[in-house]
């Protein structure tokens, strides 16, 4: 408990800038109610913006190739959980983890789950794994888990996922989300239909041991680690299998995980649409699943995903309600101000959608007037909104500039010192 | 008719191949039949395969910069009849002909009807126009179609369909091929769901007035003419339109129309599962919808679409029994014999698929031998089989070499003298 | 000439905003005057920022399936200039205009000249075209122009780009913009090295012909209207054959011609490297050659390309000073609004790129501190530009809010009414 | 030494099968006789063929998120060579072995030569490592190796290379393989051209150390593990690398390492005709670095590049003599295996290539003809030359069927037996 951040060295580093943000608050304020805007409704609901973050996040990650270990890295849960409530201190949009087992399983979940409830912390959706072998394994997922050819194989891919539903009551998670590797390298190596029988089939057993108030989503992947095909490959795969399930499965959209130059966005709208939008791996990417940093490198698309789930919001779409959860891998930089940056930077495509002039654009849409519709989208996404977002973190508490209070808090360096033996040069697993 | 290819003259150019042919069936034969496969039977079996070809496929195509036209190019569809007639002479595998309205709306259909049986000719699915507007057109598709905001412009473009439905009566079709441009160039253009809303009402009027024993195939495309989306951009939007609106609805898949690097022998298999293969338009492709010649980049991954189409046969799927056409655009080569050559091409891969060893694949994909899967497909790709094509054609009356014969034919030099005035360096629509 | 954009009117029009604008210039100023930024000296910059449009991006653009014709289309080089004139009286920043011939060849260009100083307008890069026939041309571009196997066709080739710089010396024009589209549609079609070898040898006679004065600027594709291979392929091909030419020749950078996933900055940076770097074709894009409006879609990546053109003008780089051009196709908005507000993007990345802090990005680069690297890009990007790009619209007589003032002024309408005939539903050139 | 493939086995199992090819090799000559091809001269050419196998690829590979380990793997590089023996001793083509260093260092470098000679193996290039860090390495490569910002690093980097190239030394190879990971994950992260700059200057530093009878081979390669730049991103910054460096300065192409959609036979043109090949990492892939077995997804695609290499062999192209390596990753099959089947995939677009009837094809090019300049080339890859290859390995007392023999071996389950300890469940570096 002692690692959190400082409350007075927070309030200390605020005051220094609290002079410039009422400053530039009250300029776009004016600015915004222009356009009939009111600033503090706005402010408010960047307030009540929530994204999780991915307990192996806090990790530094890595590539097949290497994997350059940052100092002080959390070495088991605990840590993660003390690492996740740096974030949260800093950024106040973080309140929620999302573990990931078998590696943050512990022998006694009470104890974990009072552990985050000391730390302002609750439990995101559970992350199960199927796509390692674990020490010890009686039988190898080397060739498959839900849809191996043998059943073996499926049965403690289906077990361990009903363990995860296990674990997740415990925390009071709500969700379980199941990614698998499966697929294959070679054409011919898998039959296809066969594989994706064996996978439904799989999947309604989980599915059966689902209580009653969850939600189980699918996530899809194009490729890696199967590098000629992939069994939910794309969200057709995802949403056909959600669908064959029944209402309580969803698909879960991540990034980096579609085919070059693909219109993600629509993708999310015809999601929204069908009521099977699950939830969102937020990161960055630009060649595969990259998982960079969140809006690092497209930030106009991280908007017009926005503008599509503002735009739910605003039409009060039924069944519309997905999860937000940050998915990224930090290579090189620090986990902390990575995650720390990256929700500030989601919330920020949330914020700039809030502004979107919606009933101009539905005009602008009607008479098919493109440039218009483009430029309102574009009037929103240029306006600075960065002090509604310092505002909202001032208000509860957090940092104006979280990375610079970061820095100061010499919070990694003792970590450092505190988790001896932490890292090792493996490649990473992300 | 006195344009079609002479029979002397397949006869005679056949005669001087004949020999050799005969030792490499043989020689075929002989290794085949250690694998326990009769030669005829497979090449009974080739005999039996049919591909459609496009009516507008027998002119020369071009792209938005330029169009390059060839000599005798077919100025109606009476030309264009003809130009098939050759191509099925030659080939022996594509009685079928696919028009496309309003571009081959004649006034008599009935006329037009008897003109294709006394070629020798059938008629395959109806393909609609809404991307063009036609001259005098009183409701622009300029912002799209069956999607449009404007409920004028989406009357008219349901009433093409319906139109397109009793043109395909008198022809006798089956089968009517819907794809739109409809999309958008701007972020924001268009709202995505209602956009899709409005395409899926339109639709439904469309699949109202279809016969009872017709489909109606979707086609997907991810881009073009639209570039920031489209509509139906894949196979999941495909999908689901096609299970919106009934058993009757099917996606049909063109192989140019997908993102970089998809896995598209997956989604062949997955619309084979869900009951949805329409059918397919096949062309070969590099960069986008490129519409080049079957076959002639990517011959393994035609092969592997095969593959997929034969293991269904072989399964007995229910619900299978997909619509073979070409679809292509022929910008730098004679269009019949570009036409003459993909059918041989796709034919090709139909008859490899026949030669793979099922069982054993089966063998190897339960015991995860993925190289020996690899092997077993790659076993049969890498037999040449032109021996069972070339005599597939024999044995039906065409041309062993059909490329040689209609080059000896005459047949282009003299649509130059019958068909003045054809072609144009107007840019190309394909 | 009657047809300008009324100055009364853009006062008119303009005083309504003013006063907003002091407001937030004057906010933007004080922020900036924390980082030791003088607002005004970066709005002079701005004042300063030229970009050139194309002749042939006012009229609407088409795709090879349809050209849906605007009102009021300029129909020759006169009544481009016209609404040339328009744009640089809305945008102030488009003085220059960039030809394109034979499309844009008149009898008498001295008269062109006197017509375009009397517009203000002077004239940007001469683009030649092989990439189609002229009717009754003697020696068909079919099978490509300065790299063909014909010599005859060569020949042409060279002669037209000879005669291209002609023209431009009468426009008092001081470079040549190359774009072939040779290359081929089938594997094996062209011999790879044989056409290169032609080509550079037809591009060695054409910068013979350059006046001292002049540059020569190759552009790079990656495909069509070629859909197996491109001669000048990609940025890799095009400094070969600028370094194989001299000094004068340069590579041209479009942004939509690269590979998916490309990273086009890099390729800017190691063009100016290189001393290579003769200009840009700005557009954006999400699947290929789309032509769409700049930064449209990808405004963080226009950012990044002027991130390194402001660091190579900031590091004094030698031997850089890029042209700037707009090339976009506007199927689906008036293609003066688009251009208009295109330009204003561009310049939009320029600003912000001025804003970046160079001297603190470089000790983070020296500290590979990664985030803060990143953030500080960010930084510059998340600020607001807009006042100052009104601002310096407002300095230099233009519209603070051009496309208002645009459609205010009717000018489009009055188009339609004396341009009659104009259009026409072909397929696009672009 | 005893684990070599028994020859008697060898023969034993040709034995059963030399009937069967006897009548494939003369029905094929008499095919081949026709086009005037000797089909012994082919079987002579195929027999002198040569390509490299990677001593890391005897392991099974992995990705970041698993490894799973097959048995009896090599635990150093004794066990790689005797892996690489048994490799050769079945495909007869592989006499070559490329090592890794560090992997592969050993204390004595003369007895490593005189195992290799034991073996009837030599030395192909020597591939440096500077993309991880070694226990107890001073200075880090995390941010970059060649190029890093800080002194200290590169020197390291630099050091290693040179050190490789006195191991090669000792090993009687005659080139360095040089690929770096060296790139950033965040715009602004690395300052693009200070960068390459520094990874020049170290480059002339390892040049230097060449021995005059030496080659310096760079490999480029798109993304990974660097997520936002790579610093030889691609064919155009390698070229401009090795033309920076001088003649003995060479570029190295991986199949897996271009943007989607790529044309690679056309870069293999380019780098020929400028003298710059140096080399292939041949493998195949779908969607990035995939590794997968050679011409496993596009045997088309590597028949193309065989077409050029062979032309340029016929055409006596100067400079021209690069080195062939296999690089695959095999995570799911018997590395043995894959590399045996994969040489011999690669031997086989090279001896499609030679039946390549290259008059002719000159022929239609000259003309465009591009149907039959397709045809030409389609007629060669589609005629099965197993034959061909069958016969070379048995004439050079290999295996007819290699995979059979290898199985019957039980070379495998025995090396499990003497290789305890072997594999571990970390994720995979290739």
């Amino acid at each position: 408990m002692t690692k959190r951040i400082d409350k007075g060295l927070i309030a200390e580093e605020n005051a220094k800038l609290e002079g410039f943000l009422k400053q530039d608050y009250e300029a776009l304020g004016a600015k915004l109610a222009r356009e009939n805007i009111n600033i503090d409704e706005i402010t408010a609901k960047a307030e009540e913006f929530q994204i999780a973050v991915p307990s192996w996040g806090t990790g530094t990650g890595g590539t097949r190739f290497a994997r350059f270990p940052g100092i002080g890295e959390p070495r088991n849960i605990w840590e993660k959980l003390e690492d996740s409530a740096v974030i949260n201190d800093l950024s106040q949009c973080t309140e929620r983890v999302s573990p990931h087992f078998p590696w943050d399983k512990v022998d006694d979940f009470k104890e974990l789950k009072q552990t985050s409830d000391a730390l302002d912390l609750k439990w995101d959706s559970i992350n199960s794994n199927t796509f390692q072998d674990q020490a010890g394994q009686e039988h190898s997922f080397k060739y498959g888990s839900l849809s191996n050819t043998s059943a073996e194989s499926r049965d403690l891919a289906i077990q361990h996922n009903l363990d995860c539903i296990e674990y997740g009551k415990a925390l009071d998670s709500k969700t379980l989300t199941v990614w698998v590797g499966d697929g294959s390298n070679h054409p011919g190596q898998q039959h296809f239909q066969g594989a994706f029988e064996r996978y439904l089939e799989s999947m309604k057993k989980i599915y059966a041991g689902l209580p009653s108030d969850w939600e189980l989503h699918i996530e899809h992947k194009m490729f890696e680690p199967a590098f000629y095909s992939t069994i939910i490959q794309d969200w057709g795969s995802n949403i056909l299998a959600a669908m064959e399930l029944g209402p309580q499965a969803k698909s879960l959209v991540d990034l980096g995980h579609h085919a070059p130059n693909v219109n993600i966005e629509m993708i999310v709208s015809r999601l929204i649409q069908f009521k099977k939008l699950g939830g969102f791996h937020f990161n960055d990417s630009k060649y595969g699943d990259d998982d960079l940093d969140s809006g690092s490198l497209h930030p106009y698309q991280q908007f017009l995903i926005f503008n599509e789930l503002v735009d739910a919001e605003y039409r009060k779409q039924e069944g519309f309600g997905p999860n937000y959860m940050l998915d990224q891998s930090h290579n090189v930089t620090d986990p902390i101000e990575s995650l720390v940056n990256s929700a500030a930077s989601v919330q920020r495509s949330y914020v700039s959608a809030l502004i979107v002039d919606r009933e101009k654009l539905t005009e602008y849409q009607n008479a098919n007037d493109a440039l218009m519709c483009s430029n309102t989208l574009k009037k929103a996404f240029t306006t600075d909104v960065s002090p509604i977002l310092e505002m909202a973190r001032l208000r509860k508490g957090g940092a104006i500039d979280p990375i610079a209070v970061y820095r100061k808090s010499g919070y990694r360096a003792q970590a450092g010192v505190e988790r001896p033996n932490s890292g090792g040069n493996g490649s990473g697993i992300v």
